[in-house]
């Protein structure tokens, strides 16, 4: 398994609709690098991996279970395995989700 | 468990000298928000927890078994269990390394 990664280097894949993604895998972990343009919303959905969003730039409106936020950069949702969320970007926004397990069907 | 966090609020560590972090745990990983100043060196060391460091800002000389990168913006370095790294702070540098299982030492 490759140790060094750049970002910019990592193919992007559209997860969502206009949800924009670059993944890098390790052994335990997925992280991935998304962009998204304001008003993009993402489905609800849920997943047996452990989530972590952690937002760098913009505003995301993120429901994790029934509680609603407005996520800015500096913030930090940790979504637990099997946990329905969902939301949408407000402006542009970048962040960076951590997985684990690892997204295998994102390899 | 707490799902939303914000860094800022989030209390700060010095785990090496002049290495400071603000760790948010999950269940399954641990996400430290660290930054450090020019000519801040972090010392030989390895755990079983798997590492992601993900470099934000400045630049970090890292070594990692024996192949050793000066990492910027945008990349990403994979350090697999159980493999010793060290490295030092060239510019103040901003990184968050995501740990997988939990740093219960960190808590």
């Amino acid at each position: 398994m490759s140790i060094f990664h750049n970002v910019e280097t990592t193919p992007e894949k559209e997860i969502f609709p206009n949800w924009f993604g670059r993944m890098i895998h390790g052994e335990k972990m997925t992280i991935a690098y998304y962009r998204a343009s304001a008003g993009s919303p993402f489905p609800r959905h849920s997943h047996p991996h452990e989530q972590v969003s952690n937002i760098l730039e913009g505003e995301l409106e993120i429901t994790i279970g029934d509680e609603t936020r407005i996520c800015k950069a500096g913030d930090v949702a940790v979504i637990p395995s099997n946990t329905v969320h969902y939301g949408q970007a407000l402006t542009d926004v970048r962040v960076i989700d951590v997985f684990s397990p690892v997204r295998e069907e994102y390899r």
